[in-house]
């Protein structure tokens, strides 16, 4: 899987993914206002309107973009109909040629993350008939169970050709209370960094392997470590644009082959319309408003990588 | 929250909690048979199955029990299906006065990590219309991401009355590979305990805490420690029974007050027709096989902590 998508990004010239993290206070009110005339004041109508709202930024942004990545916790929030929102989005964004990273960050004893491995990147089967559930392409792994909570997504991957990528240094102000925490004179990160290339020995996709790293932009320096500990592990970057990460600071989290990296904007993509900078697109233009974002920061990024 | 839990555990003289992780390798036959008639080969016909098993369950132990602690990802892996049979299994445990334990172990960045909060043990509004969506009282929370991945889980108690619990010390054999390791000259697990005692001083209720801690049973002697280091937490112990703890190694998690923890049993309970010991039950009969094992186990710990 690993391969396919950096096929999609040189493709592209686009290390980039665009996080789709649907939240009531962006959304458009006349999406809402339509959910809510056909579904009544419910979870279906939000439902409803949150799909309306992917399918409309994934149509303004395919052709730029390698992958999205849904973050589950926002359709979550909305109990079983945002999670068939979430379903939706997967298969919509699959048909236009996206690579999907679930953004899932699952992880528990070692039978517990099998089932979660089954349901998102692999097969359960009913009688004689195979299902996937939620059929993302890849997810994002909590390691803090140690490897028997990761190896199960592990063994999916390699028999279904998916991927992961395992929490190390994560993006938020408080990451270091543990991630930072020093281990025989090194931070705890550093070793789960190791760990992640480890388990990923037996994973390989062509250079790289099918098990990733989550590496917030927020902390570059850390990226630099980790790029260099890690050098067969794709990094994914969150944190770039509203958690404050820029292109010149992203630089190090490639390898010297230009690869190794795809850094992902949430917010500052797809609520892109409630910025002054695209305020003039107006909210009725969202999705338009989403895709001259994508331009900004594939432009931000290409000028610090060289890639013009 | 805790002290409606507490006051549940003393009324049955059970400080036990009964965990619902359905696997197809063990639901009856006849289960899915009828789940298939009706539904044909679909996650539907699983998820249908998985709803009778559960309320069969309940049925049969709610009167010797204070809560069920659903594991998510056993429901999540036959996608949006399962989840509608974990909504309802919520739903239909609290009608039988059951106080539910979410199995989710959630965490993330903060605006995440607060979406996860609401849609588990809070409420969105649409329109003017409040919903809960998975309605839990209690979940559990994954604490790699530090205090901002956790406190808006903590909001969410403190608003709505509800509970966490969150990972300290897991019971899975991998669990020290990080969790072991030595920080400041002692393991990683105590600082997380010190914080998650740090997180519930302002989540009083009664003598203990809305923010607690998991504690594997499977080490009792970090339980041992944990305990002091968290005097006012109470711990949800799993990995009694399948997984090996034994009710005389778990007397250390309690406090002198005889409460201070919950001991879980899930595969030891609902899976028990398919133990030799609860053999004579035979399939048809299951229900009545947890009955009993839950009568053991109450044995078994109310022996060791001399409650009987």
């Amino acid at each position: 899987m690993i391969s396919k998508l950096i096929t999609e990004i040189q493709k592209k010239n686009a290390p980039i993914v665009v996080g789709l993290d649907p939240q009531l206070g962006f959304l458009p009110k006349k999406l809402m206002k339509d959910g809510i005339k056909e579904y009544g004041e419910s979870l279906e109508a939000v439902a409803a309107a949150v799909f309306e709202f992917n399918k409309a930024i994934i149509d303004a942004t395919y052709d730029l973009i390698p992958a999205v990545k849904p973050q589950i916790a926002m359709y979550e929030q909305f109990g079983v109909s945002g999670l068939v929102a979430f379903r939706e989005t997967v298969e919509y964004a699959k048909s236009k040629g996206l690579i999907v990273i679930g953004d899932i960050k699952r992880g528990d004893i070692g039978s517990t993350s099998g089932a979660y491995a089954l349901g998102h990147i692999g097969t359960v089967q009913v009688g004689s008939t195979d299902f996937c559930p939620f059929d993302e392409d890849m997810v994002t792994v909590n390691p803090y169970l140690g490897s028997d909570g990761v190896k199960p997504f592990i063994d999916v991957c390699n028999k279904n050709d998916r991927g992961i990528f395992v929490l190390v240094k994560t993006s938020n102000p408080s990451s270091g209370e543990f991630q930072d925490r020093e281990v025989d004179g090194r931070p705890l990160y550093e070793l789960v960094g190791e760990k992640v290339a480890e388990w990923g020995q037996d994973s390989m996709d062509g250079e790289y392997s099918n098990v990733g790293a989550v590496v917030g932009a927020t902390y570059p320096e850390q990226g630099r470590i980790l790029r260099k500990l890690m050098p067969k592990t794709y990094i994914l970057v969150p944190g770039y644009g509203a958690q404050g990460g820029q292109g010149k600071d992203l630089v190090d989290f490639f390898n010297e082959d230009g690869l190794g990296a795809i850094i992902n904007s949430s917010r500052g993509i797809i609520a892109a319309h409630t910025k002054s900078e695209y305020a003039k697109f107006g909210e009725a233009h969202f999705a338009e408003a989403s895709r001259q974002a994508v331009v900004d920061m594939l432009d931000d990024i290409r000028g610090a990588l060289g890639t013009k």
